[in-house]
């Protein structure tokens, strides 16, 4: 099996900086599997990056190296790592930016061993001469415990939790499709937790009363905006053959609430 | 060979579905070449992607498996399907999204057998759960006859044909490229069997009248529209060293007529 | 080693001219590593290419082909070419588009052997039919000079260089990264051979007046504009934690000028 290595970055791709990355690992994995999970990553936004990682990583092999450059403070002093979480690998800088990924059995190592770098280092493109060679030699099998040493506390934003308010869940949309779907952070299991089998439940959206969780978007009609159950495994609020996020003027953020009729 | 499958959807760029779908073909076929056609169709346009995967298919490689997910009836009644089209497998929704690629020697199976999709298999996402498994393990060699059953009557939906008006071929413009290139539904063979040899022919597109088929780009002034026969062997309207469709503020279902001097 | 290519083009990533390049590529090379640098240069801006190129294409292994269109002269004159310039080839159009790669060291060759393009040769589209065939043989490990003939004058554009006047080392902003950061066309190199280790400088951008080069990019305070050497090795203006290109509303070709205190 070859090697292979995720990308996830806020470098856009207009610029010739994710093919220079790639040029890098190949220098090292010649017959590497790379994958861009997405390059539009909002410039410096760190928690988009984080549940983006969450929502794709689980689905590749074992042994997957998950390369991630979101990276406002290249240069200073924040520690470059690498973790062994579940059967993949995490390569980034120590921000956050795996708080979605990162559990409480991973391991973590911050990258010291400056043979598996490249030489110079600019204080300006760690992703091109560090992280890129440290991924690449980890896909290929150099283990953990040579690239540097153990972190107790790697840094783990606290991501928006749903909260329970008056018997009401309340929860936010945390990712906007291209559809104009709205994945809130309100999982399968919690809503299950909180309502075991009590259906349909009132969903609020802004001002927008709906209700859910249907298990087919052909379940409503066209036009119309109900939640879902989607492939997250979150509760997603859809508006059939339309965009939820524009006929509901929603952004990223926004309070979702549900409750029981 | 490795295998090699092509990805063409409406998911766009930003979203990590498509590298979701990556990471379930590396499972079963972790050596796969795979190659974006576009990402870019518009949401549930389903006769743009037909054209799209019409226009480029062809140029793969015998074998190579054409993976196509615009779908907006996930989770519906409309059927999975494979397809066997001359030296290609194509794997999509039956929805018509084949209806370029697929001819009366064609074979089509409905994707049935459970154990080629991931469990469970959500009502949001066949193109995680169903459709890129299913086309890994066609490009890995396993037959269509054993991943389900003969469909008789495939979705085709009716594309734009050109017809015969008062002596004038009248087609319409299909596809708007990145220079403002506007492709049309009227094919090199068409024209020639219309036509014959008379040439120059009179073009009118909105109310612009020129004239062509030329060439070479540089037999026109800068500036100045003409038809060509581009590379899709279709009659093209375009601008020199500029941008057509904004010249002749067109969009693609314009009319097009070409007649004899 | 598989074989290994880059792209960069003008063709966008809506339009399926890219993934017929790739399929036309796989034909030929089945196995290879084929990496985009970008398809977002501006339709037939040459000398934006150019650059690009200059920036990643280094950062690859030895022997790889590194295929460029940007051809707003397709199915004219301009010749088609090959270029072994140090460890890496170039394929592309005679317009100039690798004069920022090409040195006098360099050992260009006119592609005139046909039974490396495909067949028929189409008059629009040689990026498919002439420049991604003649790519993939270079990359089989066919030698250039079984491919055509040597040519002594390629085609080299006046890309923009800095000068001196009265005492000031005057420059431009030669690309604008998604982040808003301004590299110039003026090098560590030349900075240290005219400036010495006189430091901070001056530096002036349009009306603003600031200093450089720093270190790391938290030397400044968050929001502050200075310059940095960047990844490029370059002097680059940036604001920390911000967009420079947006703050000094400037664009490509804006003038810089650097001096002492």
């Amino acid at each position: 099996m070859p090697p292979i290595l995720t990308l996830t970055t806020d470098f856009g791709q207009n610029d010739p900086f994710v093919g220079i990355m790639k040029g890098v690992i190949l220098n090292i994995a010649p017959t590497a599997q790379i994958v861009d999970l997405t390059h539009q990553i909002e410039p410096q936004n760190i928690t988009q990056a984080a549940q983006i990682i969450k929502s794709a990583s689980s689905w590749f092999p074992k042994g997957t190296v998950h390369l991630a450059v979101v990276d406002p403070g290249v240069g200073g002093p924040r520690r470059p790592i690498a973790v062994r979480a579940g059967k993949h690998y995490l390569v980034g800088p120590d921000n956050g930016i795996f708080s979605a990924t990162i559990d409480s059995k991973s391991k973590t190592y911050e990258l010291t061993e400056k043979k598996y770098f490249l030489k110079p280092l600019s204080s300006t493109f760690h992703g091109r001469d560090l992280f890129a060679p440290a991924a690449a030699w980890i896909a290929k099998g150099i283990p953990l415990t040579k690239m540097g040493r153990p972190v107790e506390n790697p840094v783990i934003l606290k991501l928006p939790q749903p909260t329970m308010k008056n018997g009401k869940l309340e929860g936010e949309i945390i990712h906007i499709d291209r559809f104009g779907n709205l994945t809130t952070n309100i999982s399968a299991g919690l809503l299950q937790e909180t309502f075991r089998n009590s259906k349909p439940l009132k969903i609020r959206v802004g001002k927008k009363q709906t209700y859910g969780p249907v298990t087919r978007y052909n379940q409503c009609e066209t036009g119309e905006i109900a939640g879902i159950i989607n492939s997250w495994d979150h509760l997603e609020i859809f508006c059939r053959e339309g965009n939820a996020a524009r006929k509901l003027k929603c952004k990223a953020g926004a309070k979702v609430t549900v409750a029981t009729h």
